[in-house]
């Protein structure tokens, strides 16, 4: 695929939370785009063509339609909001911007990195957990982290639809993902009543149930 | 401490490498700020009366002049960028702002978090690792993490002093606590002589040093 000829270009993996905030972002935005499939699983993601896109060797990486290799969901997702402000998913005023910038990374720094693929491989082969002890790994920190944003959630004068307010956000682009990985390793919303019903907010938005990783091929 | 007659106050702990961010960023703004010290070790952040302030119970978290208060070190960095741009951390220019804002994430995100203090604590209380194992963790993931940088340093046509360019931006303010960090875990930086020449160019800079962990009280 050519990004020149075809707009943007998403290097994805249909399982990857953070390929997917980028697929919520693109939908979102009606920006048309590509896609590339690496299977993580087999390691499609560390052959010499895609390190030389991305050294680090993760998806998701999306070419632009005039040619820049970008890698890092988040900052992806800044760079779209730039180019693409429609709907804006970080907030021009800077108090508020900052509060949905650290809500997305409460998710996206202090859950989920400590739960990917490449973590829970090194627990298995290196650290020789079984199963069950991987699961209770990913429940911990998923549920620290959805502990202290329910507290949030709670203690708010006033709630609104989304993890910040009645707009959404990139706050929530993060969170949808990351309840699904929740689910696949069994873990129950039930404690977390405000935050499931941010994500049920989500998903019935065209655009989140589209770019899900069950979702319809597009 | 009071922060509207105070300026900012900055909840900080000395070792803490989100905390070094936020003090980088406040110096080389010249933004003068209090800090309000708690003890990680002793549990000092896990109080009622911090956690009220953050439900997270995280640092660092600052209180801003007119009383909001921020957590999360790249949400804060970027509120400072747009109240306080001189100079500015992010560039402006969306590419050019991606670039930056991706290897600081490459760090703040698939480094950091993977290390931080209630990750190792569960690694040697919860999964009874030894001190040789949990250091072999924490080298694996700043190790994987430099490497990568290093590659895409080197295969650059021109080097810049820092680690985007000729000026310092947010993944410097990233990297300089990432170096202290994997020192403290007794990594050399022999295997990344480029991301060393970054780390000494930003130490060189008075704001970078006057917050290290064992830099001047303020």
């Amino acid at each position: 695929m050519n990004a020149s000829s075809e707009g943007y270009v998403l290097h994805d993996y249909a399982r990857s939370s953070a390929s997917f905030r980028i697929r919520i972002a693109l939908n979102l935005k009606g920006v048309r785009y590509a896609r590339a499939l690496h299977d993580l699983q087999s390691g499609e993601h560390k052959t010499a063509e895609f390190l030389s896109l991305n050294a680090q060797g993760l998806v998701p990486a999306i070419e632009t339609p005039d040619g820049a290799v970008l890698t890092q969901s988040l900052a992806i997702i800044e760079y779209l909001d730039a180019v693409h402000p429609e709907p804006l998913l970080v907030p021009a005023e800077p108090a508020a911007a900052a509060q949905v910038r650290a809500m997305a990374q409460r998710i996206a720094c202090d859950i989920h990195p400590i739960n990917n693929l490449r973590v829970l491989r090194y627990l298995r082969d290196e650290l020789s957990l079984d199963q069950e002890d991987v699961d209770r790994w990913v429940r911990r920190w998923i549920g620290e982290g959805f502990s202290s944003i329910e507290a949030d959630l709670a203690a708010r004068p006033r709630q609104g639809r989304f993890l910040c307010g009645d707009a959404v956000s990139l706050a929530d682009v993060c969170l949808a993902p990351q309840v699904f990985n929740a689910r696949r390793f069994g873990m129950a919303l039930d404690a977390f009543p405000r935050l499931e019903a941010c994500f049920r907010a989500c998903m019935a938005i065209e655009g989140f149930a589209r770019a899900a990783p069950d979702g319809p091929a597009r």
